[in-house]
């Protein structure tokens, strides 16, 4: 199961997504649909070799190298220039690009790399002391700068790679827990559950490379966490190495002792202590799966079905809906691959759906009719499976084509929000508008397409994403919509974030949504926890 | 709605649970039962009558008391003995053993009754300013001495009572949200929910009384709560009232704005902030609904039966298993009152299991016979309709029968606990334990009644009830016997409340179960928020 390092089986290539020896092309028929059909240029734009990549020499003090060699073995304190470029940023497109043209002045002076939790409170001690920030590296799939500190009245930074704390703990069949090491990636998690004939099921797009430590620090949200619940819903117990002591929470299922401590571990982003182990609930591998796909007259229509779902409690594991644009790219993209099973691009219009459900199979059986009536009254039609295993197939390929996108000169990006139901016609249109004013003001071609991928009784979340061609300042450009698009997220009355964490990124619209009285909490917990400050510094807390 | 005052309907009498005028005599049979069958000794123990209720002269400031009333008017800060004497504690068996003794010298030294988020923040203030300690208060009906602050170092002591602060503030039909104001008491929210077809479905035993900031200020758990949800889970936004400012939170269902603030208010028992407005998950008025009863051979079965249920997505609105003993008491009670459809007390042994359907008829119907097919094939009996409607009739009964026995010379208290499903068969035989050998010691017979009412995928909670015969010093002896079961929580690995909330009487045991980093944080968070520490002082945080 271990990672033995950055260059080891199943990691990403270091400037992108995609896995060395991945075919990295734009489709042709992608390229023509973008370059004939939406007239964006491109500009062969290849990263940079790896050796070209600046960073400073690292400025991690002899003491403070001397104590954590001490804590760790020298072996486990890295200085080499892959290591460190590796671990300078996160996966943001602003990451790859800065990588991309060779900038990894971000990087850490060191990368360490812990087997437990008392070597993990050993380097917050050391860090402490030395006044090191230290910042705390599971899959390093950060896509809001989370991984970048501020160095500021900092001797160095370090990241804490949590790779080598890849173990399953401890298995409750009764009470059907599981207890992981927070370095744990998704598949390794998924693989060791499965011997036990169980499953977590929490499967975000960077499940390939994300981690358990992850997904608890930035309360992520998977693809099927319409059925097996988000990651703060299903974490039932933590433990977490602090500056000031170990914390262990998590005595029962629910509790009326106090305020729900752990819910202010999940979503601390590193800043309070380093999550060590995770009790988790997790579930018999389901015995059937059925994946389908269905068309709507439009994103109203489709987002009214899919509230009636959530609110009469019959929501299927996955269910997402694509907005017009995103399904016409989608069936363009499927239709110029030869893969379309649902007719030529734009043959019928309206919009997708995708609905998964997995369970006990009279059960599936049953939902899925429920399903059907619910839909077919609605006007909906079915599309059958082939379109529900097309998405399964394709299900972590978004990032990828990225990688593509930007070796093409292009662009692409995402970004996501949720609120209560009645607001989320106006908060579709808000955000949609904003990024795209920012790119035509910029004479930028971009298209915006939109999904809704994770449903509740009272709301949903809304996932953008952003294609545009290109432009001299792409880095730039996207920093101008994203500001545009989280002002008008605050103001429409969103979350900045649904899933993705705050990280430096969302640090300036955070206020508005948690208030004065909240940042006040923030920065009591973290005074209380991290008096020295060393922890992820610059990020979550404004 | 409003509720006039102490006297005014629907209020409880004094120095117990019940309405004046309503019935207390303890049944003839039930006398039997704990007379002739288990050998309790029985004396009669009238309250005292309220003046005779000793209470100190008020010591609220009179720069204070003029604020106050610049702020609320001089009707709204009262010093009459009605109100201190109701506004002096809560409603465990402790508080009402004290008052029924003539002792209130509890009381808060005024009464005051805001009637908006601005005047409580105008209170907050005064107090502040003042250094009067604010204890806010609902319905009253703390068991754990959340209503009794600590009295030292401060010049006085009020009562912020929200009665005044009692409407729906707002629907949305398409979210299906309701905002309601803190004061609400259960079945004045139920019926304004009810004007719009919709319900909270959110229904402890203290529903007659207990008020919605109290649930959200507790963590409250329902009857019902298996389907409608804890309210910790309904909660969807929050207004809070602090010394350092406003505070609402909730943009969205669910979010990865950092850690899940709402979740820290919740259960802050009054200590950082008075709860002025809640948005909760609503549900339509179900169309249908099926209460019906079950045996099963005995409580590890039922368990084992409820697990699988909870484990397989399949739990009803209501499920509940009593023990032997609170089967056995259940059906001699009711067999007595001549109203058993069950037969005769103990004619068939085993455990009673009751269940509640509710929501659309078909789904009730479908839901009710996958329910009745797990539970058949594990040995369970149909008891039919008529049992769960026993239940459902005599469900806010409880509170009832203890001012009879206390009446009598006799004592009764309730204490619940929850965990893991794994470590649930320990935490019963201990908590069993601790508390039958506490009676055994000092001689007094008792019976130790069990039941399991909210139920989790990972876990459930247990819920005790003691009864036992006159003595001498009914308080001290429950103090020790109370002390006993949480030490036996505690070692055992269960939470020490499941939805009764810390108060005092548990903020012993708080230290076990969160930590000294848990401690930690919520002192700072006290601290940020309470500068002046003026806020329910003694209350949740150790």
């Amino acid at each position: 199961m271990a990672r033995t390092g950055p260059d080891g089986a199943g990691e990403p290539v270091w400037y992108g997504w995609r896995r060395a020896g991945e075919e990295a092309r734009l489709p042709p028929a992608a390229r023509e649909l973008l370059v004939a059909g939406l007239g964006f240029a491109d500009r062969p734009s290849p990263p940079v070799e790896l050796a070209a990549v600046r960073l400073a020499p690292s400025k991690l003090p002899e003491p403070a190298r001397a104590d954590l060699v001490r804590v760790l073995g020298a072996e486990h304190v890295r200085t080499d220039h892959e290591w460190r470029v590796r671990h300078s940023r996160g996966r943001s497109t602003l990451d790859l690009l800065a990588l991309r043209a060779g900038d990894a002045s971000a990087a850490p002076d060191a990368v360490l790399t812990p087997a437990s939790h008392d070597e993990v409170a050993a380097v917050l001690a050391a860090c402490a002391e030395h006044r090191v920030a230290v910042v705390p590296f599971g899959g390093g799939t950060s896509v809001v700068g989370g991984l970048a500190p501020r160095r500021a009245g900092f001797a160095a930074v370090v990241a804490l790679d949590l790779r080598r704390m890849d173990r399953l703990l401890d298995v409750d069949p009764v009470s059907l827990t599981a207890t992981l090491q927070p370095g744990l990636r998704g598949p390794d998690a998924e693989a060791l559950l499965a011997e036990h004939g169980l499953t977590l099921g929490h499967i975000p797009q960077s499940w390939e490379y994300a981690t358990i430590g992850g997904f608890a620090a930035t309360r992520s949200a998977g693809q099927a966490s319409s059925g097996y619940g988000r990651f703060d819903a299903v974490v039932v117990g933590l433990r977490v190495a602090t500056p000031v002591g170990d914390w262990k929470l998590g005595r029962a299922p629910a509790s009326a002792a106090g305020p729900d401590l752990r819910q202010l571990v999940l979503g601390s982003e590193g800043a309070f202590g380093v999550i060590t182990e995770v009790r988790v609930r997790v579930r018999p591998l389901p015995a059937a799966r059925r994946y389908e796909g269905w068309r709507v007259d439009d994103f109203a229509t489709g987002l009214a079905a899919l509230r009636a779902l959530a609110q009469r409690d019959l929501l299927p594991a996955v269910a997402r809906l694509s907005d017009e644009l995103e399904t016409a790219a989608g069936a363009a993209n499927a239709h110029a691959a030869g893969e379309s099973t649902t007719g030529a691009p734009g043959d019928a219009g309206g919009c997708y759906v995708v609905l998964g459900f997995e369970g006990e199979p009279e059960r599936v059986r049953r939902h899925a009719a429920d399903v059907a009536a619910l839909l077919g009254a609605r006007g909906a039609r079915p599309l059958g499976a082939e379109v529900g295993e097309e998405w399964v197939r394709g299900r972590f390929h978004g990032p990828r084509l990225r990688d593509a996108l930007l070796d093409a000169g292009m662009f692409a990006e995402t970004l996501e929000t949720a609120t209560f139901w009645s607001g989320l016609g106006e908060l579709y249109g808000a955000v949609r508008e904003a990024l795209a004013k920012a790119y035509a003001a910029a004479g930028v071609p971009a298209v915006v397409l939109c999904h809704v991928s994770h449903l509740y009784p009272t709301g949903a979340s809304l996932y953008f994403t952003v294609v545009a061609g290109h432009s001299e300042d792409r880095s730039g450009l996207w920093a101008v919509a994203k500001a545009a698009a989280s002002d008008a997220i605050v103001a429409a009355g969103g979350t900045i974030t649904h899933h993705h964490a705050v990280g430096t990124d969302h640090l300036a619209w955070l206020g508005a949504e948690i208030g004065d009285v909240g940042v006040r909490v923030l920065r009591a917990v973290k005074q209380a926890l991290d008096p020295a400050g060393v922890l992820n510094p610059g990020v979550l807390i404004p």
